[in-house]
């Protein structure tokens, strides 16, 4: 029997809260879990600054790494098996891609990639094709399979069914995110019947199909995502958290180039300062470590710094209004003014932050598409496009919403030991 | 208005998993949640070492004692409040000893109290009338209103109705961890009828009683809670994360008194180590300085503690036998010799840990009593201690439970490389 | 003390699967819940012929009603008390038209509804105003109060703010049933967060308002209720037994009407077949009866009614499919032709069902609105109606969505003992 | 293909809340859901009169024969197939035996079969053997088919593992009422992990074990069982509804007995009051034949049938008090004598009522077993009983609790109009 199809003597259970339980049979998955590269997953946190908001929200991404790996076992074991257009040769595949799709998320990813230029997605990829434990049980299977992997991760891997199920508009990546948030938050809102989802999902040659008798399962989920994004993911006040973090990040950044002497020197900061992050250093870059130095931080002499780690630490976070830039950037002009002159730096203590999202979009011929639209199977066996469908869908098909606010620290412009009417100034234009 | 009895201009709400919501009014909670010592349990983990065998536990200190808090705040305003024996002057003490009771915990309790003898209980107290943020808040409530605070966790205080609410075989703190563990863990044990329970409960001079129509509901939390300590909290696997945690701490004392010196020097570590822990310093170790540590020593020259902070970082966990102490000590001694024999110091490689738990007790007079026994109201008037009442409480009452299981690294034993006669000897006292 | 605000001893809980308890303290509510015409509604389902769809939904009108009754308990004790706009005095005709409001419902009333030309309403009002148990006890509250609640039920009383807790697009009866329907059919589509709706709704002088930060959770429950009329209320083969039912009462009533002998004398429907529906007689004709003559029924000579009553009975119901009556009228009556042809009468074996929704709709003067509109309180204390400022809800606002179908006993259809040439034809239209 | 393997062209799925989907491939079992004496089930309610304590609890026994046949599909299908001891070819007679097993329950079970000494397990059998469409559909399988699966049934099959499936004391049958009657009610107590129970269990050559590794979820399994019977099936006034039923059904007995004239004749009745009930008129007794009768007989001269129809349908139950037979004899002989002259027949108004379960038994020797004990399979291969193992089960092990109450009409009692002095003793007596 080769490596490839090799199965454990006896299976092996995770207990889920989400999926009740993970089955694990093939050994190549077993030794995978029990990589160095897939452990360190624990150590980051699936949702980034949102325990802050929700204090549920601690699960890290192994957790849902774990997840969408049963979600697809079960798609193709209990839906896909037997079925034309299926071929069992890419089962391990799809298992290892599920698996591995987020390894290369670092912690608080949004944060980091947005201030170092990072891209998790590349790290993904360096993982899997690098001189890593993933890479030697992956090569064990066949000389080509990481690069395999890596591709369809990457969503240019040949066969599209296979992509489809990792990456479009109704993964399984999105399917256990919604799930899983949802429980770890206590929010009810990412609720939607995946049961009923993963019985009518059939393969094509190019992508998976959902059958029409679906249609409203997929309405929820849709609505379910949506929900989530304006409920949990684009939290005001987790938000605020990351405005925090960033600023953070900034500041030490800024402070090595200065030549600052540190008190506690950030050897683990230092070749991501210097824009020459090699992956071994990015490995070892998790929540656990980010921790440490903020909190050591906090005894840092230079006050923008250890103000905002002590801020992040006890959750003394940035209050926010609502910010229209069409109408008040003539405000924040002011405001940046009045910031500097109360002492406070605006580049640290006045934040604009922009969220975006939509909520399903058709294909649209010469755009850049994220992901892949959802097709129904229609009792004829055509294929339509759920929008043209759903009347539920096409009506929020394509529109994007997107939300400002301002983020300041409230409690320093309440303070009256100082710069008294400046401060009060500066609450009027706030309106606070 | 005085501070004790103010409130917020609008009540907040943390969603809650467990308990949907939990609802804050009074400024003194407010302000406590948002102390350092307080947020700083949000970097302990609840369940220590057992995320390591159910991915999900993954929750915080902040997250159980934010739920006992609630517990009790509902027991009181929708059940004590306007009842006789009860007194609505005691209200705001019991929710801050409720909020507070855990707050002396450290990174993986258990392990760190064995090896360098400290006590949580100790802390907490330390904590709550030291110079803290949080002993502020409660000082300015009264002067002696820290003080009491801290007997009523300390269980010492003079109104023990106040201290049953806590701490008794029925509390609040074993309410909500039960619920939270089940629910994060994702087993069903846990799960018993908790409104039904706090609907009968009701006060009497000394302590809670329970209305004898609730008798049925009290016997299923006591299962539940028998369940979780068999099913979670003396999961072997656990165990096992905990016995490798354990000799990773002996070990790198062990080493700081040889002088040895370490690549990356444990300045967190060293006031624990000399046996002169301060407050402050206990309050910064936080999990993420323990991780930090451990990933940092896993490039350390001393091969038993890199090799076991490897172990725990990348859950290569030592693998068990079921021990009896009554008959294998023989056993356990020629292993011993082997170990030594096959290069393995049997200290730090061959352990046995021991779990032992009472499902319910009633008191004994004379004997030191962990917590208080539940008593039953009877529709006639008198009270009745439970295991009197009900048959399946007085079949398991009193009667502990023990288990003793054997950790060794199995990859070790089952490396051929070297010593293979020694281990296969080894190998076979174990069974394995 | 007067009777009005007479509590009980102590209070009576109800076990819910859908609130967990329903609690009552008010003798008045007791004393409703204890009339032969509240308990009467355990004898009428709530979802009428669905559990021949979903079989979970054998729930009655009495469960809905207890729901009804918690919801606007908990939103008035939890959320009004105390709050401008709420006047006290009101709490207890809330509390009785919440629990009184679906007492007129018949069996099945849908069906019945339609062949009697009777209306629920009509019923609701006489029982509360009539000489029955139920006026007993509200006159016994006050002698104008019978008239009063059901006034609040028929959406004439002058406070609109009461009317609106019973009856607006967000009431207590919608959320009830959604949650309720949701639970015993098994579906997940009804779920949304109605904790969170209770927690944001405010009272104003003529309705309930909604706190524009509860915005998402509307749209949530809108949603939902979408779904659950396509998903469950709509569901075609619900709608076949419905067909059915519909169609055996026709048939009695055209039997009776043509003197026909009754093997058993239908005593129950004597004067709802004469048009003269004394309120007595109503009241006695619950499900049970129904059931009871449908069951002699099968053993009627009248082949139709045999027929048409063992389909119910066992369940072997009339297939579907799609119908268009903008293109199909010419095919439907050239069906109707065959059939006759095949020995099978049109009007009871070619049926045409129409179902039709509107998921939202704001106020458009001049014409009749069913319910009110949902407003929004914004932070700065205006009110908007919801489509204004929800995306979601103006995509789908307004539009009415309907399905048409043709039902038929395709088991006859497919017999080929006899008219085989007639019944190829019809299937060949029907496209069966 | 033969009519046994035949599969349907595609699979059907039944919404189930407790299941989440009821699975049918097999042609044998969607025939036999069609059935009219399958469909029947849909008009007996599970749990008889728990409704009138628990408003939930409205499931039919249909709903419970799908559940007991997923449970058994899903144990053979993922976990019996392919291992040793298992033929394939008992499959379809285990899923058959699963779904019929309560084939012969008739209206409110309990009452009827004490007062007609009848036994539903008779039906059971005559239905399967006898001229209906369930033979019929059976016998098409094989000839002898209707004979195995009535044997399954009546546990006489020669191989003891398929009988176990079905009966024993952790069958399918078992697992499915406590997880359903646990949702419809709305108690916690029912849950269990089934999930891993099923995981953990083997065929052997003449039972269903338990691999030892699941003890602790069987253990929870047990004691939910233990609750669900003390906090539901055993309610005191569930009890007090099934008093007042039979009753009612002793009294219309004894009616007819006496030629007493019926307004409503009780046709239906007829065979079952002379002892000569058909088989075809026991499948006619459903329960809203019942329901049809208690209402018509509200209206009889007879005052003690009409009161007790009255009390039924209208929830006027009958109040209870704790009894001690070995006590309260002479208390009782005193109650029946007063009970008379307040112009009480105590036969109807005076009745204790005893109630009695056994958590678990093991095997006693020539003993009369019920249920076969629970096997658990060790590590190393040996099989030992439940109750040698675990601590808890062998502590309520073969531990019989009984319980005995006293019912009376206490509004009668406390009705001052008449008998003044008497009713007073005999309140003095009860306690009340």
């Amino acid at each position: 029997m080769s490596y490839a199809t090799e199965k454990l003597s006896e299976e092996k259970v995770f207990k889920d809260p989400v999926h009740r339980y993970v089955h694990v049979r093939d050994r190549v998955i077993w030794d995978l879990i029990g990589t160095r590269e897939f452990q360190r997953l624990r150590r980051i946190r699936q949702l980034g600054t949102t325990y802050l908001t929700f204090h549920g929200a601690e699960h890290s991404r192994l957790n849902h790494s774990l997840g969408v790996y049963e979600i697809v076992r079960r798609i193709i074991d209990d839906g896909f098996d037997g079925r034309p257009d299926w071929y069992p040769e890419n089962r391990l595949l799809c298992l290892c891609a599920a698996l591995l799709h987020d390894l290369g998320h670092g912690p608080f990813s949004h944060s980091f990639e947005k201030v170092f230029h990072l891209d998790h997605e590349d790290f993904t990829q360096a993982i899997i094709l690098g001189e890593t434990e993933v890479n030697a049980v992956l090569r064990n299977v066949h000389k080509d399979f990481p690069k395999h992997v890596a591709e369809v991760i990457a969503k240019t891997y040949k066969n599209k069914l296979v992509v489809s199920l990792i990456s479009s508009q109704i993964d399984a990546d999105r399917m256990d995110y919604l799930l899983r948030d949802a429980y770890f938050t206590g929010v009810s809102y990412g609720n939607f019947d995946m049961e009923r989802i993963m019985r009518v999902m059939r393969p094509r040659e190019d992508q998976v199909v959902i059958k029409s008798s679906g249609m409203h399962a997929v309405e929820d989920y849709i609505m379910s995502r949506y929900q989530m994004y304006w409920q949990v993911y684009f939290h005001p006040v987790t938000r605020s958290a990351e405005v925090i973090l960033t600023k953070i990040l900034h500041r030490a950044k800024q402070l090595y180039e200065e030549n600052y002497t540190f008190k506690h020197d950030p050897i683990h900061f230092y070749s991501l300062f210097e824009d020459k992050l090699a992956l071994e250093d990015y490995i070892k870059l998790d929540e656990a470590v980010i921790m440490f130095y903020f909190q050591a931080w906090e005894e840092e002499e230079d006050s923008i710094l250890s103000d905002l780690c002590r801020r992040f630490m006890n959750r003394n976070l940035f209050k926010y209004v609502e910010f229209n830039p069409n109408k008040q950037m003539m405000d924040l002009m002011e405001l940046m003014g009045l910031f500097k002159k109360a002492g406070l730096d605006p580049e640290y203590y006045l934040v604009v932050d922009s969220s975006s999202d939509l909520p399903y979009d058709f294909y649209r011929p010469g755009e850049e598409e994220e992901r892949l639209p959802i097709h129904l199977l229609m009792p004829n066996g055509d294929i339509r496009e759920l929008s043209r469908q759903s009347e539920i869908v096409e009506a929020i098909s394509g529109k994007r919403r997107t939300d400002h606010k301002l983020y300041f620290p409230q409690d320093i412009l309440e303070d009256q030991t100082t710069k008294r009417t400046i401060k009060k100034k500066i609450r009027e234009i706030l309106g606070i």
